[in-house]
């Protein structure tokens, strides 16, 4: 098998969902409806917030989820699942609701981002690839961003795909990337199937093919007179390798009235070699002449650059980004919060002693308070689902651990930030083109305040419970603290 | 689109293979034979060794190599490609050899564990899904063989699905974790594909859904009275879930003539709550009854877990396995070593600032010497390709770096350990059967010194270069240093 997952994914299931699954049918669940909320509970790199991705994804898998015969037998096989069980697969049709913030929002621990309602079997079954989905292209998508705004304003090239962790690690990387801001990506197929902009000039192989430096430069530029970025550090970037660039540049590209793109710079002080590269390219006169730099790259290695005055205009970043390397988990969860009874909706909670693994109960709503004035987001609130927030009122918001933080916030709009995505199994949304994702994802980044954007301490965002979902939050514990 | 990928893995490749292949054919190197080596630089976690895999998925990728009419289109629409290009790889047909060590083998840094020798633009294109899956198995191989180490023979599962980074994150990772050494995974589809055991039980929704925690666990023990595995952390571990467990054991499993297979604990100290449970099992008579043991596993914890006498018996690994989330990216790279000219092999170098980014060149063999007495490995050496190593003899290796520093080996054999796998574009290798990998992985790893296999600060293993690639390769060094 290759990486060939499509008609396969009903599968990418952990085993304890089918599990469970028969088992909820045999106690005579089939039906009973339940609610489930995805939330993860600590932002990748101790960040102010994660970037929200991988729905599209999520959403084309719950669209065609159906189980294939080869499924069928192999499960009939295990010897533990019931007739009825393989019958209800056998037959499968996706009836669930589905609620989620959109891509490119970004969100904070512990809020509801995807909820799900529908009969538990199927809430329960598709738990592992909404999880495996969210769980990593937020992940590189918060990476990506980091990175972007490290660079401020320069360019950011996301050329991780030999490292990264399997085929859509790479491909479903390079999308997340671009939805966190990068501008292009290394990955050809990235282009093809989510029309991200594909873009690559010269490894080291290439220069090392010729008898020398300058015959490579010279044969590259002379079929890519228009795109022509030379690599210059094969053998020494300022003894050879700019020299040889400027002398094909004069040569070359400028006699066929064309200018010259780029030189790139792979290894050495990149920060040093910069600045004079950019001496001498200047020098030349060819100060659209870009810089592009790579070699073990991310957001700190890139803030203290700029702060040291480098002149490198775009950033290539591989490893650290398609692994996120120094945060590789984010660790969204999906629990059980409510199930129906009689048509009532009964709040479920699980306990654990440790404190954050406890979860809020209810079928919950969640809204984002956005300041008039400045129109920076403000607070998070989750509301019981058939709560409203008056904004043409002051509203206090209280911290749902130390109660005594308490803050009224004035002048305020008050927006729900989750879409019905499914309706009785049902798809009622469309997934947003993917430049549209990303410049939504700027504009969402851009009403946070700076202090939620420092990558070390930032500010916690307030993400509180209203003072109704509060109470029966306390209640369900009583009931069920042992 | 879904995780399909098996017939866009030719596109899955960074876009400056094809700029640059494109650019061979037009500068006249269409027939140009080229060496190039897959090595890496460190090992992961900064241990002593790597385990090396994913070749199996790599040799799917080259087997099934073709562009497709969808790929052509894309390509001519780049406006970039010349028309010879694009023929070449419409009637693509790959005819490389290639060379590797076989999945499970032990490998260290430096050494060529791939090479692949053939027609430039060939050996070029393949790059990215050759060093995607051999660094991403690689990773997650040698993460799993450390955490099976530290165990001690107890068994470790791997279940990150959820949190692995992509669908062939998932998929590959159990694979490759199941080849390090775990015993089962909870990804059902790398049963149904690899024929790993898939296993599971339930989860605390499971638990949730009933009116109580014995409710909950009389079902389970009804429905699967043989495999019965309870969750006993949903509300409180000793003042609850073990009472309940117990009863329902008792009540549910022991009349119908089955045993209870185990407990399993998800949050708290789970050294202590294991130690507590274990008495109460006793106690009941339950000494079979496994203790199953998760949260946020890792091969630090478990080591100290066991130095602290728990009596945890199944180890579930998640996201700090399925991601290596403390070392997330195996960084091997591919490059060229030589190049073939009217029939004579030119070595090639490429030359850094940063020293450990200078190549090896030449074509070469790589060896590795067995101490007669102990069966231990003794040190790897890299030889020119048609050299032989007479073990017959007392046999002088030296540090290729600290040339001073010398050892003779005595009463050794000498192997070398890759295999062909490809002979002009044909396959002539077999991928063992997946049990087999595993147990040469575990033999293999036992003949590493001890020193060897430290997790912190382990012994160097020796990789030393011939005497004849040593002059070979500062021959080469001092002909291109500038």
């Amino acid at each position: 098998m290759q990486g060939c997952l499509n008609d396969k994914l009903s599968m990418l299931v952990d085993f304890y969902e089918l599990t469970m699954s028969n088992g909820y049918l045999d106690s005579g669940m089939g039906d009973k409806i339940a609610y489930f909320d995805m939330f993860f509970r600590k932002n990748p790199d101790n960040g102010g917030f994660a970037i929200f991705s991988g729905l599209e994804n999520v959403i084309d898998y719950l669209e065609n989820l159906k189980f294939s015969s080869d499924d069928i037998i192999f499960l009939r096989k295990k010897n533990l699942f019931s007739d009825d069980f393989i019958d209800y697969l056998t037959n499968f049709k996706f009836s669930c609701d589905v609620w989620a913030v959109p891509e490119g929002t970004p969100i904070f621990p512990n809020e509801p981002i995807i909820t799900v309602r529908g009969p538990i079997i199927q809430a329960q079954i598709i738990e592992t690839v909404l999880l495996l989905n969210i769980n990593h292209q937020s992940l590189i998508a918060t990476k990506a961003n980091r990175i972007v705004r490290a660079a401020k304003g320069r360019s950011v090239m996301e050329f991780g795909a030999r490292r990264a962790q399997g085929y859509s690690g790479a491909l479903l990387g390079a999308r997340a990337s671009y939805i966190g801001g990068c501008s292009s990506t290394s990955c050809t197929l990235a282009e093809i199937e989510y029309g991200i902009p594909c873009v690559g000039t010269m490894a080291h192989s290439w220069v090392q093919c010729f008898d020398s430096e300058l015959e490579a430069f010279k044969q590259y530029a002379r079929i890519y007179p228009g795109e022509c970025i030379l690599l210059i550090d094969t053998y020494d970037t300022l003894k050879s390798g700019i020299k040889n660039a400027i002398k094909v540049f004069k040569e070359e590209i400028i006699p066929k009235g064309f200018r010259p793109k780029g030189v790139r710079i792979d290894s050495g002080d990149i920060s040093y070699l910069s600045v004079v590269v950019r001496n001498i390219l200047d020098k030349e006169g060819f100060y659209d002449c870009k810089i592009f730099a790579s070699n073990a790259l991310d957001e700190y290695v890139i803030r203290d650059m700029i702060i040291q005055g480098t002149k490198v205009d775009v950033f290539g970043v591989g490893e650290n980004l398609i692994t996120s390397s120094s945060s590789p988990v984010f660790g969204g969860v999906y629990k059980l919060c409510a199930l129906e009874e009689n048509g009532e909706i009964i709040p479920k909670i699980k306990i654990s002693e440790n404190v954050s693994k406890i979860t809020t109960p209810c079928f919950k709503e969640l809204w984002r308070l956005y300041d008039k004035e400045s129109g920076k987001s403000m607070a998070d609130v989750i509301t019981l689902y058939d709560e409203t927030i008056d904004d043409t009122k002051p509203y206090e918001i209280f911290d749902p651990q130390y109660t005594w933080k308490r803050k009224t916030i004035k002048n305020f709009v008050a927006k729900k930030i989750k879409k019905q995505i499914f309706k009785s199994g049902r798809k009622c949304y469309k997934s947003p083109d993917i430049n549209d994702i990303r410049g939504y994802c700027e504009r969402q980044v851009e009403m946070l305040w700076d202090e939620v954007k420092r990558f070390e301490n930032p500010h916690s965002y307030y993400v509180d419970l209203s003072e109704k979902l509060w109470i029966e939050k306390r209640k369900v514990f009583s009931k069920n603290h042992i």
